[in-house]
């Protein structure tokens, strides 16, 4: 295989990247200047050579223990649990949450031979002996997300004081009642709040 | 900036890449196996070390000259001339074409600074010179592929003999008239043939 076709091959394995997306970036590379594309290629070494999941919470960094868990600045009393180390981006971008995270790493999916034991549970359940007193479930508000956090609701039940919450379901912001699906509209309805 | 978030500016460098999908290819790269990640760095560096444009015609190729130059079964007494190397597998695609290939590096555009001299037009009328008898222009079918094709047209007007033809306009195939823009039907009107 060329070396063009290689890159063009590699570009196509990753996810929602068609074969006219991968032959446009290849070409892209191409036109501009060596450098350019030798960043990028330096950019994946890199976070190969570096990132690890974090010990403590499983988060993805490049620091051992990750930014969040060695802040000291952040609630250690709360925890809010993620299935991936990406969602914690779009938490942090909320500016909402100050606390520490722990990422499952996926969601229960028994058909795919995903249980308890394929996720980082264990870990959290031992978190929980030191001080926590909430737990916010933050999975995907998905089926497969539903059943891990019902899953995790049971899990922690014998730590007696500790508050379990999941993130509200309803409406998004900026959107349009007319577009929203029924059952987010149904979620929309048993949660309204007084004004 | 960390690791993470250097892969992710890198990403969101790339033509059509957003934020939000250079968080997904990252985290994507992240989730996998480090060899498959290590084989997308791999790719890039390898066109950048193997990768040059083709003396003969402008192509990029990782061989001098390229495949298509170097193919004595392709018809050298015709040349496609496109706007870029990327075009050429959209041409070889459709198995009509078997002669060779002349890059121009893109089209001419007064306000970005192209003129000719930007072009590979120089070395496109000296390889006129050698037994040239079709010249096939496959500039783009907008604004400034029209502007090339017509500058082109000028400047080999000298080589007597020489056809000079364009790639037709007119209804794609499969696509629906319906939705076909008004000055692709009027090309279409005017080439049309007889049945």
């Amino acid at each position: 295989m060329s070396a063009i076709e290689g890159l063009i091959a590699e570009f196509g394995r990753l996810p929602g990247i068609g074969r006219k997306t991968a032959q446009r970036l290849t070409y892209h590379l191409l036109k501009g200047r060596p450098e350019e594309a030798s960043r990028l290629s330096a950019a994946i070494d890199r976070v190969v050579a570096e990132v690890r999941p974090c010990g403590e919470c499983g988060n993805l960094s490049s620091e051992a223990p990750c930014e969040y868990c060695r802040n000291s600045r952040r609630d250690a009393s709360q925890i809010c649990v993620v299935e991936e180390a990406s969602d914690i981006a779009a938490i942090e971008a909320s500016g909402r949450f100050r606390g520490r995270y722990h990422v499952l790493g996926g969601h229960l999916s028994p058909l795919d031979g995903v249980g308890p034991d394929e996720l980082n549970i264990a870990q959290l359940v031992q978190r929980l002996d030191g001080g926590i007193t909430e737990l916010i479930i933050a999975t995907n508000p998905s089926v497969e997300g539903e059943a891990t956090a019902a899953y995790l609701h049971r899990a922690v039940a014998q730590f007696q004081g500790l508050r379990v919450t999941r993130l509200a379901r309803g409406l998004p912001v900026g959107g349009d009642l007319e577009y929203a699906d029924g059952v987010t509209i149904a979620e929309a309805f048993s949660g309204r709040r007084e004004m």
